[in-house]
């Protein structure tokens, strides 16, 4: 089922994955007021009647590159090597300050003043957040049945988010090394 | 000097107060791209020519109203009382979870996008940083001539942060509470 495609739909796939990409540099770029449907199509190189083909609102459209933001940090942190606890929380606060945490926050933004965008973000963030905090246990040998670990994580990823933001308007890492190198032994001793 | 007031000045400085908290209510609510100068100027109640008097143009009127919320942001946390680490923590997060953590998360997400707002921004967001910082010291009565302790009062600040943006789609109030008393313990051992 599926694994077979012709020529035709593996182009359909590319120009969908294109539009994607290209709707999430906009938004990270433009922010939500400065993306619509048509400064996507020509980021991506498409047609405006192509892209309405593939996602016929805007909504449908960032709707689907949040989604796409979501599987992409979701299938970055699967990849991770298994490794030591410090290397972990920096690898997990690099999902943070990219483009793709970027874009996520722009839509995340306007999505608490756009009664159309937000309970599909809304239930998109807490899929996310969850798979997110599942992976995170999972790659810190965090046992959730002792009291407090789970909080301990959580808090962890609620740091990360925190330092994304604070990495939007200026250049941050150096701060945050040094901040991620000390909750990392901290959380290491929690996490025993 | 300028402790007498004409009931002239009393009512421009009226004014211009309601004219700030309109702009901070406004921005929280429609989000950079719904507040104009008109907007603001209706619901603080005010003609437009008289917002236009007391801030020329748009960026004046919400660098105003960033100030404005970046001054209450430091006098909330200055008017703290002495109270234990546990009590200190949950009041500091407490900053990042209303209009005003909302409104400035609004200006934060468009300065990221808008030229004109972005250095005026950055500068400011620098010096409330330093300052929420300097205020977060003292409170929580931690020694910064020891190793780590200023990164730990950094990363507790870049929590917050996150746990306010967290809370900005859903109410996030009851999983925050276990967060903060989870991490409350574990900056406790940490600052000794």
């Amino acid at each position: 089922m599926g694994a077979v495609t012709t020529p035709k739909q593996d182009r359909s796939r590319a120009t969908r994955q294109r539009l994607l990409e290209s709707a999430v540099a906009c938004l990270a770029e433009h922010g939500w007021a400065g993306s619509t449907v048509t400064v996507v199509a020509e980021h991506a190189g498409v047609s405006r009647g192509a892209a309405q083909h593939h996602f016929p609102t805007r909504e449908d459209l960032f709707t689907g590159a949040v989604e796409y933001v979501a599987e992409e940090r979701s299938a970055a942190l699967r990849a991770l090597p298994v490794q030591g606890r410090t290397a972990v929380v920096a690898a997990l606060v690099d999902l943070y300050t990219g483009p793709l945490f970027r874009a996520a926050l722009q839509l995340w933004v306007a999505a608490s003043n756009e009664a159309q965008l937000r309970p599909r973000v809304t239930e998109l963030e807490a899929r996310v957040g969850r798979e997110t905090h599942r992976i995170a246990v999972e790659l810190l040998r965090a046992d959730e049945t002792r009291p407090g670990v789970r909080e301990t994580v959580q808090g962890l990823l609620d740091m990360a988010r925190g330092l994304g933001l604070a990495n939007v308007l200026t250049d941050d890492t150096a701060r945050r090394r040094r901040v991620v190198a000390q909750w990392a032994r901290l959380l290491d001793e929690a996490l025993g």
